[in-house]
Parts: structure tokens; sequence; C-alpha cells
């Protein structure tokens, strides 16, 4: 067994938001496939340290926008190396709003989409969800982004080490210090200790 | 509404395998995500109208072979265009077998898991197999493939119509005749009357 295998799987990425009241909120995530065309559905795996889960589980609607190779690492840093419970993600941010009143991003994406939970699967760390789309349109013509294309163009490279500790390989988020605890969890990414590699 | 922003969605290409007592088989599949890590678990959709679907339900394991940029033509046909109930995919076809007994694939792939349905979830054209990962080994550096890329460099450019038809946008089946029926299925890839276009 080589869990390096997982790594070969391509992903999309995307801005999963919802709101909540008059709370807006979204974060990255990259598991969302079209599962039916007819209907029109499709699957999304949300963890459930981000503060957007609980928003959908209580909500049961969000918008899913669709980034592009024109993506910046500050946009990666805004929607998933932070926490709505901390911080108001939607100031400073330009956003459209859909129909169902949720906030969508309109640039650095090429589509976005409207889905409503038809049910949640409870799977440990994550919630899938199952939706059925209620809108989708077009953005812009640009490619959308591969999280290999995230890795090797957006993601800044590993400055070299002045200090001893780990560094995150799926997010680039450093831990100090000369032993990583096996229960470890990347607080940008939430990937656990075995995605660390010494720096 | 705009379902052409389904289309921006990033799907890898894979060949999912199964075993149900002597009988080998495959089908081509876009939709295979990790959703968590601990444990090592996946999600697939497959088509009700696949074999491989049918000897999943029953057996309750598969293997995934992650296909790559190298991945011809040729490959997709045989596993994504003919069917299990009526030809024999294991023939003249060079495979290995995990653990688990089923085959997968070698060469023009990365990386193959295999898996043992958790539970199916029934999805009306399509089943979400739920599922954990038994075994995964890395076998090449090779780039996987996107549908993106299989698009636009591996499936063959439409030829210069001679005659009336449709021609499918996922997949280049050509339907002869004026009219398409609304509820023609294309015999390939599955997609319905709407993902055609005119020659």
């Amino acid at each position: 067994m080589n869990n390096k295998a997982m790594y070969n799987l391509t992903y999309g990425l995307f801005i999963c938001t919802a709101r909540d009241g008059d709370k807006d909120n979204g974060c990255i995530v990259n598991t969302v496939s079209q599962v039916t065309t007819s209907p029109n559905r499709i699957v999304v795996a949300v963890n459930k340290d981000n503060y957007t889960h609980d928003m959908i589980m209580k909500t049961k609607e969000f918008n899913i926008s669709i980034l592009t190779e024109k993506a910046s690492f500050d946009t990666f840093k805004h929607w998933g190396f932070q926490s709505g419970k901390n911080v108001d993600k939607a100031i400073g941010i330009e956003y459209c709003r859909s129909d169902n009143g949720i906030i969508y991003i309109a640039n650095q994406t090429n589509a976005y989409i409207s889905a409503k939970v038809l049910y949640p699967i409870e799977l440990g760390t994550h919630t899938l969800f199952i939706a059925d789309v209620t809108d989708c349109e077009v953005l812009s013509e640009d490619p959308s982004v591969t999280y290999s294309y995230y890795h090797s163009h957006i993601k800044p490279k590993p400055q070299p080490a002045k200090k001893k500790g780990w560094v995150c390989t799926i997010c680039g988020y450093i831990y100090e210090g000369e032993v990583l605890p096996d229960d470890f969890i990347c607080p940008w990414c939430k990937h656990p200790a075995s995605d660390f590699k010494p720096l």
C-alpha cells in the first residue's frame, strides 16, 4: 500500500459559499462532481471543521464557484486558510449574489452552480452533500484550475529552512518544532500529520 | 440557467474494474474522489447501464486504474464504448491482478486503487459507491489525464459531415438521421439527447 497513489486522483478547486441569516461565508473544496445529469445533481465533500459545513447543514443550500488557472494564492489564503468563525470573509471581496441569496465569486472563476441539499451523508471527518442543481451560469472561458496545477503553478515554492520544523505537503503550512505530534491536523487545510514532511 | 457551466467541473478518467466468479470486466468512469483520508475512503458514481455496475452491486469490490495523458483513444473505446454484456473485455488486454483478485491496468496509468463498498447510494441513473480503500500503489510518474485533456488531445476531431445527423458532444458518437429522439441515450457514453448537436 502506497498512499501516494491517492495524490494521482484529479480534482478541481472551488469556493463553496453559504449564507445563514445575514452571515456570508465560504471555504475551499476540491471534491465537486456531477453524479447524474437527469436530474442535474452534484456531490461535494466538506470537512466538518469548516464553518461553511455547519451553515450548509443548517440551511441546506450552497453555491460552488469554479476557480480557474488565473486564481491567485491570495484567493486560496482568503477562502481556505482562515475560518469564518473568526473573520467575515465577505469583507473586502468582490462578490455577486445568486437567486438563492448566496454569494458567488465572479473573478478568477469560470462558472457558478447553486445547489440545494437532497441529503447529507455522514462520513466521519467530512459530510458528503448530495444536492440538486437549482441554477448554474458560465462566467468566463478561462480553463478550470486543477489541484495539480495549483501545486505546480500557484502555491509558493517552499523557502530554504532556517528553523527545524515540518511542512504540510498539501498546502505549505509550516509547523515549527522538532517533533510533529501524530494527531496534528494542519490548521490551514485540515490534512493529518501523515501529509507533513521535515523541512 | 446555462447547463454548459457543468462542463467546467474538473474530472479525471479511470478504468473501473470488477470480477464476478471467473468474469472480469471494467468500464470508464470520471467521478472518483477521495472523501476522507482517515479512514482512506473514496466515492465513485457508476452508470447503472454499465455491466460493471451490476458486478460491483453483487460483489461489493472494485479497482480503479488512474489513466494518464498517454492513454490512447483505443483504450477509451475498449473500456468505454462496448459492453461487458456482449464482449469479454479482458481478452487481448495486458492486465495485472491485485490482492483482491480483480484486474487492474498497468500501462497508460499511474496508479491503481482497490476498494470495498461501504454502502451504495441510489441516485436514479447512477449508483454512488462509498468505498474503503483496501490497497493502492503508484505505477508511473506520468500526469493523470483530465476530462478536458481527453477532449482536446485524445478524442479524434469530428470529420466533415457527409450525412445528416447528430454528434454526441461528450464522446463523439454519431447518430444518423434528421431527427434525434428526445429520449435518445448515447450508446457509447450514456449521455442524453441534450448533449447532442447537429452535424
